[in-house]
């Protein structure tokens, strides 16, 4: 199966592209972030990163889409523009049918590293190994945005088949 | 000029379409709320919001678009759904070329009552007088949307024109 990963952002989108299956290698397909400057008006902004995400989308065609889940008690000046992105990163996987999983930070560290509260140097440092890349992916949205990936092949077919059913259900009730 | 007001909410979202100018009547085009259930996933609840949203911008072409601007300290749980389709509301506006503007609910009390920290019947009662209604608009997010776009174009001319330049020079670099 193939996991594009979201790790939402208003400056700096990550987004990782994976193929993996539970106790089969995982793959790095694509990695990279979409960014946006602060001198664009806000909405300009959301939607330079909506056609990114959607363009990530179309051009890598994954099964499922695995984002961030965003918390509100973070800092809040930059948790708007966080909760905005994944929103529209929802609705771009909505919109074509793909299952999309919200997955909390620290179900994604706990995937990746077996610690819940490891730090970003550790999660790049295992992203890097699991995908046997050469060096670890620049920036750290990149790299969660694959750590995203992998849990979401990870904590894997349970999950994955009942957002499929209720993707399924929600584009047949359009 | 035609301004379509939205109260961003994903259980209600509340849109209000206004024609008026500086000086002249306001005449109420339009009134309703896109409704969701809790029922369903987060991802279609935005889908359908976001497809709600751009229907009411094709059948009102609307000039400007006004938005309630979002604070994070309110309600943490709601807030990251409100969040998340106001966000959606900036591009279903900036992708059409529309100039969009936040208010926030301050601005928007004391343009239509005078009062920056008016209630809900308040403003409800100003803007049934303003537009000549029989009755106030229920529920309450569909008169906040109303009340937006009085803010809008009574806010006027000169910020609606720097705001055109902006979506004109950013739909240009496109």
């Amino acid at each position: 199966m193939r996991v594009l990963g979201i790790d939402p952002g208003l400056t700096r989108c990550g987004i990782g592209v994976v193929d993996g299956g539970i106790g089969r290698p995982l793959t790095m397909v694509e990695v990279g972030v979409v960014k946006t400057t602060p001198e664009l008006q806000i909405e300009e902004r959301l939607l330079l990163i909506s056609r990114g995400i959607e363009a990530w989308i179309d051009a890598t065609e994954p099964d499922a889409i695995a984002v961030e889940r965003v918390f509100a008690q973070a800092n809040v000046r930059t948790v708007m523009g966080t909760a905005q992105v994944s929103g529209l990163a929802l609705v771009a996987a909505c919109s074509r049918g793909i299952p999309v999983t919200l997955h909390t930070p620290s179900e994604v560290k706990a995937a990746v590293t077996g610690n819940g509260r490891a730090d970003k140097a550790q999660v790049g440092a295992m992203v890097t190994r699991l995908l046997r890349l050469d060096e670890t992916p620049k920036p750290a949205d990149a790299a969660d945005a694959l750590a995203l990936a992998i849990c979401h092949i990870w904590r894997g077919a349970a999950t994955n088949r009942i957002q499929a059913a209720v993707a399924q259900a929600a584009g047949a009730g359009r």
